[in-house]
């Protein structure tokens, strides 16, 4: 605070350096003035921008010094002036782990002389003394700089103290070559330092570019009987033809007994009920063990061996709750809230109550021991290889135990992904991203019409949000079945898993309900569905092949094209009609113009109003758009379209944006 | 940075305490994460607004802790959740001076019990193990709490450990009066404290609420004599009388003679030219002392005693810069900058030299001496009684600087006010703002359309910007005399003033060349005056008292609206024609709208569409405009009016809302 420097002025007989003119604000990226980490993928290059300025007409010089994880060398990059005082630079990060940057500035004594000389001469002003001042800078980067720099730098020296008029001698100060000389060695005069290290975090390029599929293993068996590792390994092959990388199990530990749900949730199982996957915990182990009916922890290797051979991860769902079964809760009771009359508190949201699951107590006096236990548990399972991690409902655990969990596990694998399942209260969502989720969930299920998802997907892609919050679109999971699903036909679930897809990079589908178009709701009004896998073996019977190849196209033109591979390009175009959505995004050259139908039962047209600008179009010249999806290719001009979707043909177009171009042979095609 | 905080939690192996669930994030108002103070005046309540959320559905309990100026005791003020996670409390500010506030939240165990208490009665749940998880809370609260407190808390443990079924019992439980009492003495168990104490600066209200009139006193002679603080103080009178309450004069130290500027800037002064008073300093003294032909040091403080009688406060013109023959030249060659042949460098901004200008060198190794001076030139002014500096070219001067010396002149005279003449880049004139500046120059003067005005506006006012910045809107000054006034005539001086008085609450005019609507610039294309009252003595002859009654009567009004005495309530209305802007503020039930003709030749009229909640108006019922100036009221209704303005005639109204009311006595009017 203001009156602290003051304070501080007064009682160090101002032991600042008044000489630092400089000024350093407004740095980009900077979360909470640094509190947390901007978040970065391996290759990209990140811009760094900040307000620099000082008093007077001075020229300034900046440098960015960033460092890479574990190296204790500075490298530092030259800042460029922008407009009004603003400065960037870039530098690009390769390894994995938090990086960090600062900025230095000073005012640059020697290139605020060269101008002003410049400005001498043009005006026929008198020279003589203005070259000695600059003859003493020269002379002093000299004895400061090496070898060749030294030498070529005493040569400027030389011409300066030569024959002729001020001005001839002058002459050969105007190379630009002195001037890099002079940047690299001439006295950094009393410089500025932003006083922090801003924090990067490099995760691996699929904490940004990601396709789940999500299935219970147990569902795969033949004929009804329980699924094992085994059986789940045959689906695999198809799920990497349709070109998923990551196939998400729910917990695969032992279930309880205890209070077990039935079918739909029921209140009390049958005996041959098998229970939800997430009341973890029974005789046979927790949250390290294998649920017996699913196989071996040898079993699960295979599994993982096989996904890896198709370039498909496996995700694990770590839910922090036990069954009153877990080993736990007769091990650890001071782990767990105990009431009045000695029972042990289990879930509730009252009048709610969840008898089958006991919460984790974060407020007891031994939760540094519950901590390293589930810090522990993400290490064992990383231990078997495992590297992406998808959170039950973080948001009822405390928030800081993520920020120091994930980063204790990140320290010991930089290569962790973590996924938050948080569908919770936008400022915890945040948060949570903040304190180190890789992936979040979003609202995207509840986001239909062209207005909120304009609204939300600017809003996590164009703001400040951008920089720590991935999102990770799903159009359903075993949890959510929405309304416009239930009710929408075949063409509401191509349409949003279309959204999803080229919305966001990161997105995903519960597969074996989204293939075959599940539509029942758990009743009316409900976003459950009706006899929900979450409390049952489900017979899945063969899916749509035709479904499969679309969805294996679209994951195809994911991969191909790196626009879709990111969100800080999306921008969003114009539309006459409210149905009809419009946007893009691109990545250097490759850009990809996406229009969606978003009316499930209506063949729908529009005007659309581009931004050439975004697509990097020239309005006065023609350029061609591809259909990606049904590969016909037209031939636009300018920024206004039309386009007409038939929802039960195929709801949107992906289109290449192809730039005509002249070949070297004087002959025009389209890039 | 998050790495950091990571490796703090290994190394001092979890010495936080992870129990802490409440996070607290996204304070208002928070200048750069505390850096600087927010600025308000005596008398605001300040409204303190936080997100603050933890895990989970807990009932979260936050307070706002305080500290006014010099005092070591923390006041505290609950915070109320709005919507969001956002929270709220005020405060109210007395004193002058830094007060600070920070803020402490924690899960409230007590609330959050009670909340759910409620529920599991509703539902019929059996509540006796609960009933024993309350008590035990409120037996500790008793514990801790004195007085009546603990006997009120006694008795509620009485009732639930007498007679009757458990729901018979609870019953006293919902009191109220219970929820007051453990507010005020239950455990605040892990509480989470925002771990910064940030700086609000309280202002006397003239730093926000002030009308300048500036005025050369040389040019207060008769017959082209050189004026005097006595003639000058006979012109106080008038100025009174129009309503100013701070009269400012440019610098009256001696004024140097070497390269003496003379009439309209030119290179060589004749020997009866008066010279700039801005090129400070002549054998007769430099900063401290005053230009003999004005008068003494006692004539000024007769000056000064006359001004306050009026009701009049001076404002000196500090400007930090030595003419040749200024004392210090001579006593202090360390504060200015030698050039290699022994020479003083002159100010230049190549290829314009300024040879009557030496400027300190504040990059001299004797800077902390130059400090001390540059501040107890303004200490031995402020002992003169002096408490308002319109500081000249702040920004040609290190801005750390301007941080410590309002600081160390603040400290000693917190009623001392700071006028920025800044008229460079926006992020140089917000920074000298943020570095304490009470009051800034604008870009006001080349703000003329409607949108300009509307853009610049609301980001002095809606922005964070208003946290720090308080405008000081100037139609004219000695060195702006735009086209728009050279060319509009005088309905473009009195459109000018009634825009800087209505949308700025601090405003002032360079008056003798205002009233008189002086309009000639210097030569085409140039902004400044010619015959420039800078380098002469004017003989400015009589005004025209129509104009100075319509200046009176419009700083009545903005001494009778205290909502013209603010901006942060600024509101712009939508109207359907380009020339013409309508706008509103409000203070309470003070509501003033304003209707501005823009154009300066023609009558204009349009349909203004109001924003009736900021009038807080019912759109139901009809209420009163009463023009403040003309005096006429009209009767509207609901959100569309037409309005019509000769700006020949005037091109402003200036309406006070009032709203129909009913009496006692059922008789209705407008209030």
């Amino acid at each position: 605070a203001r009156h602290k420097i003051q304070q501080e002025l007064q009682v160090a007989s101002m032991e600042i350096d008044g000489r630092k003119r400089v000024l350093i604000e407004g740095v980009t990226p900077e979360i909470d003035g640094g509190r947390f980490a901007a978040k970065r993928v391996a290759g990209d290059l990140v811009v760094v921008e900040a307000d620099i300025f000082a008093d007077g007409h001075d020229l300034i010089s900046a440098v960015v010094r960033y460092r890479r994880p574990g190296q204790s060398e500075w490298r530092e990059q030259r800042m460029k002036a922008l407009v009004n005082d603003r400065w960037r630079a870039e530098f690009s990060l390769e390894a994995l782990g938090v990086h960090h940057f600062t900025i230095d500035a000073w005012i640059d004594h020697f290139l605020t002389w060269h101008r002003d000389l410049k400005k001498r001469v043009d005006a026929e002003q008198d020279i003589a003394v203005e070259l000695l001042v600059g003859r003493a800078m020269i002379d002093a980067a000299s004895s400061r700089a090496k070898g060749r720099d030294k030498k070529r730098l005493r040569s400027y020296l030389d011409e300066l103290d030569g024959e002729g008029s001020a001005d001839e001698r002058a002459e050969a100060l105007f190379d630009e070559d002195l001037v890099t000389l002079m940047m690299r060695n001439a006295e950094r005069a009393f410089p500025t330092s932003l006083g922090r290290d801003l924090p990067i975090e490099v995760d691996r390029r699929r904490a940004g570019f990601s396709s789940w599929y999500e299935l219970f293993p147990r569902s795969t068996g033949k004929l009804g009987q329980h699924g094992t590792f085994a059986t789940a390994s045959d689906e695999l092959p198809r799920i990497a033809a349709m070109g998923f990388d990551v196939v998400y199990l729910p917990p695969i530990h032992p279930i309880g007994t205890t209070y077990r749900k039935g079918v739909d949730n029921a209140t009390n199982a049958a005996a041959e009920d098998v229970g939800s996957p997430w009341a973890i915990g029974s005789d046979q182990g927790g949250h390290r063990a294998i649920h017996p009916q699913l196989g071996s922890l040898d079993d699960f290797r295979s599994f993982r061996a096989r996904a890896e051979a198709l370039g498909i991860e496996v995700a694990l769902d770590i839910a922090f709750q036990a069954s009153p079964d877990h080993p736990a809760v007769a091990e650890h009771p001071e782990w767990f809230q105990k009431r009045p009359d000695g029972t042990i508190r289990y879930a509730e949201n009252p009048p709610k109550k969840y008898q089958d699951i006991y919460p984790f107590h974060f407020e007891t006096d031994a939760w540094r021991a519950l901590w390293n236990e589930l810090r522990d548990i993400f290490l064992f399972w990383a231990g078997e290889g495992v590297r992406i991690f998808r959170v039950d409902n973080p948001h009822t655990k405390p928030l800081p135990f993520w920020e120091w969990v994930i980063g204790e596990v990140k320290r010991v694998h930089p290569d962790a992904i973590f996924l938050a399942e948080a569908f919770t209260r936008p400022k915890i969502m945040y948060y949570l991203a903040k304190a180190g989720f890789s992936q979040s969930y979003t609202y995207f299920a509840w986001r239909n019409s062209k207005e909120e998802l304009t609204e939300y997907f600017t809003e996590l892609t164009a703001g400040p949000t951008r920089d720590f919050f991935r999102p990770n679109a799903w159009p359903n999971t075993p949890d959510i079945l929405t309304d416009f699903l239930q009710y929408g036909g075949r063409s509401a679930f191509i349409m949003r898993l279309i959204l999803a897809a080229t919305l966001s990079a990161n997105y995903g589908i519960y597969g074996p309900a989204f293939e075959r178009f599940v539509a029942e709701g758990k009743e009316a009004g409900s976003e459950e569905y009706g006899h929900s896998e979450k409390y049952e073996i489900k017979q899945w019977g063969r899916s749509d092949e035709a479904t499969a190849e679309l969805i294996g196209l679209l994951n195809r033109v994911r991969r191909d094209n790196r626009a879709l591979q990111q969100n800080a390009t999306l921008v969003f175009h114009g539309t006459s009609n409210e149905q009809v959505i419009c946007y893009s995004k691109s990545e250097g050259t490759n850009i990809i113009l996406v229009v969606v139908n978003l009316d499930p039962q209506t063949t729908q047209s529009a005007w659309i109003d581009l931004d050439l600008e975004a697509l990097q179009v020239d309005a006065e010249r023609p350029f061609q758009v591809h259909d990606l999806l049904g590969g016909a290719r037209h031939t636009w001009h300018g920024a206004r379209s039309y386009v007409q979707l038939n929802p039960h043909v195929i709801p949107a177009h992906i289109f290449r944006i192809r730039r005509r171009v002249r070949s070297e042979r004087d002959f025009e095609y389209y890039l």
